[in-house]
């Protein structure tokens, strides 16, 4: 049984303002809660239709009919749980070794598929301009398939960031060398742009090393690669000679 | 003006079957309209809230508001148009350089992803189970951004094309030879599995080369890469040294 109030909580924090209140956010399906529950996230409860979560607590834990379900889940078709976790306090920026920085991504589905991909490239560091979508938005959260509990997430300045660091930085543009004859070393600032926009002007400004996926075809009419897609072919290019 | 049956039978083209029915499909936006109509779209009857594609003749035009736009349109936030097109008739499965085959991809914005991929590292054919997404599917249609109308897609009996073909075919699985460390030639069958369930029992029987993409992280955790990403990395390795 989920009370009235307990629904207002959780459905409301689809919305960013009241996760960022409530320090509150919420995953949904076996598989991802399991690997939030593995990893240091601190869970506030969990909603199941199933007597499945043996190790977690009685009183953390309410056993709810699919209907309940229905009314806190943010999915078309709701999975069997529903978790909701607290939003830890921001790590420290691991500043070394291969860095992701996201100068605005907005759509969700392409900020899960990218943090999966920092996972499977072992990318500790994933920096966000303070415009990109927020991590906790729930579709972001299962588009991550449980690999935000792996990589180190913080929202910055990003100009302020790259005006201190040491490290150089690294963005593709049409016109950039060409990132299958460069060496890529394994330390660096990857930035990637805005899904409609690209990188902004002002953050291109501080791009010393620009560089290029080439093209294929034959029209060379194909304008752009989605973000996530590019990212892939990008970190699979830094680190294939690691 | 739209009528009431223009709008029931425009709506309708979001059902396959009504596609299938009609030998009709529609894409919406400027952009993917454009680039249909340069190629060898037939254009059945184009709809607009302004008074642009001057090279349209005007027996197929019509001038709309954006509440009938709304009626007829497949997107929660509609553009300024949206294009009612024949389905071509299929071309020849062009048997020759790389080839990619998709074994039973079911998201729509993945087999989009994928279509644009294929003609930025200019894959001339793109095979699909018949079980898989349709390519005319309004969602399809709208994540090529146009590419539909560069590469030739075919949905074939995967177990019967393979079986007859002298092409070398590869997949990828978690035991595969590493992709970075193997010549890959410019000829064959790249084969992609399900988002679940990845590549079938019976296709795989078929795969004499079976690659891996190197996994990074530490803790080797990550399960796997979206489709579209895997997608993404193994062309790139494809053709990087092409």
């Amino acid at each position: 049984m989920v009370s009235k109030n307990q629904i207002k909580l959780i459905s409301g924090l689809v919305q960013k303002k009241q996760r960022f209140a409530n320090q509150l956010f919420f995953a949904e399906g076996v598989k991802v809660i399991q690997e939030l529950l593995q990893s240091n996230f601190e869970l506030e409860h969990l909603y199941t239709t199933q007597n499945d979560f043996e190790s977690v607590l009685v009183s953390k834990k309410t056993l709810i009919n699919a209907q309940d379900l229905k009314k806190i889940s943010a999915l078309s078709t709701p999975n069997t749980c529903l978790a909701v976790f607290k939003i830890p306090a921001d790590k420290e920026i691991i500043e070394s070794g291969l860095i992701l920085a996201l100068d605005d991504i907005r759509d969700p589905g392409n900020l899960g598929t990218i943090l999966r991909l920092c996972d499977w490239f072992g990318i500790k560091q994933l920096l966000c301009s303070k415009e990109s979508v927020d991590i906790y938005n729930p579709k972001v959260v299962q588009a991550t398939m449980g690999s935000i509990a792996r990589v180190n997430v913080n929202y910055v300045d990003l100009n302020v960031f790259l005006a201190q660091t040491s490290l150089p930085v690294f963005g593709t543009f049409m016109d950039g060398s060409n990132i299958y004859k460069t060496d890529l070393p394994q330390e660096g600032i990857i930035i990637m742009g805005n899904e409609a926009n690209g990188i902004s002007d002002e953050i291109e400004k501080t791009i010393k090393n620009r560089l290029t996926i080439p093209r294929f075809g034959e029209l060379q009419k194909t304008e752009s690669l989605n973000v996530a897609t590019a990212t892939a072919i990008i970190l699979s290019e830094f680190k294939r000679n690691s």
